[in-house]
């Protein structure tokens, strides 16, 4: 359990041992800590430093690291090895990692190192199945046990096939044909009578998921059943897999940054990390699909220059009436999008949401109305002022709610991402409709205004 | 696995049922479920129908069902359950569940409930720790091995013990003084040689965490790490429960449900469900916060009220220069606030990531103000537009990438969280330095435009 100063420390000795080449004093400091903090310090290192370090681990060691790797690190280091060692090392990794690596390299540099593994068809399996899908995820090898064996039979089998130690806590039974038909616990076997026959000490109420569901639906099922394992079966019920809660967190972290950063107009693949001009690109991308709507609200404000030119205090008003409506908005977009994500929003629920998020913006818009209706009135005595703005804001909060609601369950109806961009959607609504009803309403009371 | 469609016609019968008064047969289709399920099932039901049907259920399922329910029907049921009845269906919960039913209800309920139930006391360990602590979260009755112990040995303990499911999956070993030594798991030890000593086969480097530690620590190290289950130990080292992975996923969901609510200015508790005024109330509570924050920009706005009373034309540019600031700001808001929340950033990294932000801001800005500059001069056809907007447009990009970086480390540098509500501050801030530059720069150049 390594912090980020104990890894620093590390990372100096390292180079210390590099700078007088001595990789392989270099790489025994590497080995000593968790794979995990291993890997960290391998980050830290530049490309040939690097190279230097993991090529003089063992290769149980160079898996272990390997896996633990960011996708960068993992693929240029996978790319610079030679076919011959990265397959012995691949050889040494649990089948979802190595899949993983492969998945990083070029189509050619795959299959020339899979054509050298020796444990290349589990990997194989797996690279048949989307990466975001429950196969994508799964641990391929799963040990399946017979209902008719006694408990002694089946521990005697896990002596002899020696599962990895992530796919044992559950053990699943399964008929000739290969079905899940049940799921018993690697420690109800252990304390078990050891004549008791497994069909008696099973659960056959066994939860699962089939091999192509999406990693999210597969998560879902993680967190409503509080699982530990599930287990994969392909269209006719038969096992092919296990899904470990360890991926699972991954899954759900990856899950939520991307909303968080979906709904805020950032690339998924956003990080503080990485070039400053691929990132600058990849923020002025989505900035550059906001300039468009923003000179939508740029065009309302033109058609009513008349009535600024004429009443220029309105231009006052103008910040708080946008600038309330649209966090009002990212409010109730906020509310859908993760409700969504953790499954307590969905398309039936449509009209209940609108109905409910409608309530609020009406009671939040007669508040704020009346707020800025007695500043417009009281700050520049014009009570015409304060009536057109708590009027235009109460419009407006109304307008935040529906939009709010309607642009992610819009974009989910239609199978897009309900985070995708929707926050310059509903603001652009909102800036739109806020200066329309507050500079239009103004027009239209416009011989009320003393000028 | 049962979807909504299928607790729906659950939820339908067990009305038909009690329609009936046969809570019993009620019960029965309750309890033929997954206990998630069935709880969902008891979600939908009136309060009375819920204590119909959840009285008629054994204490066991009772105990099961109660675990699995939300917090507000948990507290509902739970405070209307005669108190030896619900001691009786507390002693059959796993105590983190009965510690979170229990702190639901009134001080004097839960005293008057433990001073019932059997099993108080590893309840009462748990009521300890903040509930939001490692150990609030911890099973708390773990089976230790001692190094010298077999294989053999090990196994005959676990038979006689019989461990919860849950926390069986990785077996700790401790010291005399009950300190944690290692770390094997069940298949390690099931699959060793009977008389082999754990001692050569644990694994000493154990991951741990203190007892005391926030729950994001823990989960921390469980993404870090990639574990299945973390032991927590007391201030001397020694071993005083495990933390599981299922707990674990709850809290990342929570935490990431936060900071994305916090993000946009909502509640922590915000849900589509509930009382709209409560919801109304809180929702209004930050709109609030923002009002003056708002008032701040109309406030530039009227220092500069001469200069749009001259040039009623630069009103068109104030949503597009405040609103595509606001959007670059809340995009390195939102980037870092994840990334703290990570781990990936710390203050320590405060100086790069303004570096790095900074100059993305610049990048941009200046991309973006030559994109209004030409707009303001070829749409409205007064270059000089274009260039104040332009530069306004530059300037205000820097400004969102500082604020975006800065607030929500300076909230984490004094303890507060970098999520806080800091989406409001940005964007005051984006527009007032936006309004700030464009106007001011537009009222130092007033004599170059025409009127």
């Amino acid at each position: 359990m390594a912090d980020e100063r104990d890894i620093q420390i590390v990372v100096d000795d390292v180079r210390e041992r590099l700078a007088q080449s001595e990789p392989e004093q270099a790489a025994e400091l590497v080995a000593a800590l968790h794979p995990a903090d291993g890997a960290a310090v391998l980050e830290e290192l530049t490309a040939n430093e690097q190279l230097a370090v993991f090529r003089a681990l063992s290769d149980e060691q160079a898996a272990d690291v390997l896996a633990w790797l960011d996708e960068d690190d993992q693929s240029e280091i996978a790319a610079a090895l030679p076919t011959a060692e990265l397959s012995d090392i691949l050889d040494q990794m649990e089948p979802d990692d190595a899949a993983d690596v492969l998945g990083e390299l070029t189509d050619e540099q795959a299959q020339a190192a899979l054509a050298e593994m020796e444990e290349a068809e589990h990997v194989e399996d797996l690279l048949e199945h989307p990466e975001d899908s429950a196969g994508g995820i799964m641990l391929p090898h799963v040990v399946a046990l017979r209902a008719d064996s006694t408990a002694q039979e089946a521990i005697a089998l896990l002596r002899r096939v020696k599962p990895a130690d992530e796919s044992a806590y559950y053990l699943f039974v399964t008929d000739e044909a290969g079905r899940l038909i049940g799921v018993l616990s690697l420690r109800q076997l252990v304390i078990a009578n050891p004549t008791t026959r497994l069909r008696e000490i099973m659960n056959p109420n066994v939860i699962s998921v089939s091999v192509g569901a999406d990693q999210e639906e597969a998560a879902r099922q993680f967190e409503r059943y509080g699982l530990l394992a599930l287990p994969t079966v392909d269209e006719q019920g038969r096992l092919v897999g296990v899904i470990t809660a360890d991926d699972i967190i991954d899954v759900i972290q990856a899950e939520a940054t991307e909303d968080i950063y979906r709904l805020a107009g950032l690339d998924e693949e956003a990080s503080v990390e990485g070039s400053i001009f691929a990132a600058s690109r990849r923020r002025l991308f989505w900035l550059l699909v906001n300039l468009p709507t923003a000179m939508l609200a740029a065009g309302v404000v033109t058609a009513f220059q008349g009535t600024i030119d004429k009443v220029g205090v309105l231009a006052v008003f103008m910040p708080v009436i946008a600038g309330m409506g649209g966090n009002a908005g990212i409010q109730t977009l906020t509310l859908i999008v993760r409700s969504i994500a953790l499954g307590e929003v969905d398309l039936r629920d449509s009209w209940r949401a609108l109905a409910r998020e409608g309530l609020i913006g009406i009671v939040n818009g007669i508040c704020f109305g009346m707020v800025v209706g007695l500043i417009g009135a009281l700050w520049k005595g014009l009570p015409i002022l304060g009536l057109v703005a708590g009027v235009a804001m109460l419009a407006n909060m109304i307008a935040a709610a529906v939009a709010g609601t309607l642009v992610p369950l819009t974009l989910k109806l239609f199978g897009a991402d309900p985070a995708l961009a929707s926050g310059v959607i509903v603001t652009t609504f909102t800036d739109v409709t806020g200066y329309g009803c507050y500079l239009g309403l103004a027009t239209l009371l416009l011989q009320f205004f003393p000028r």
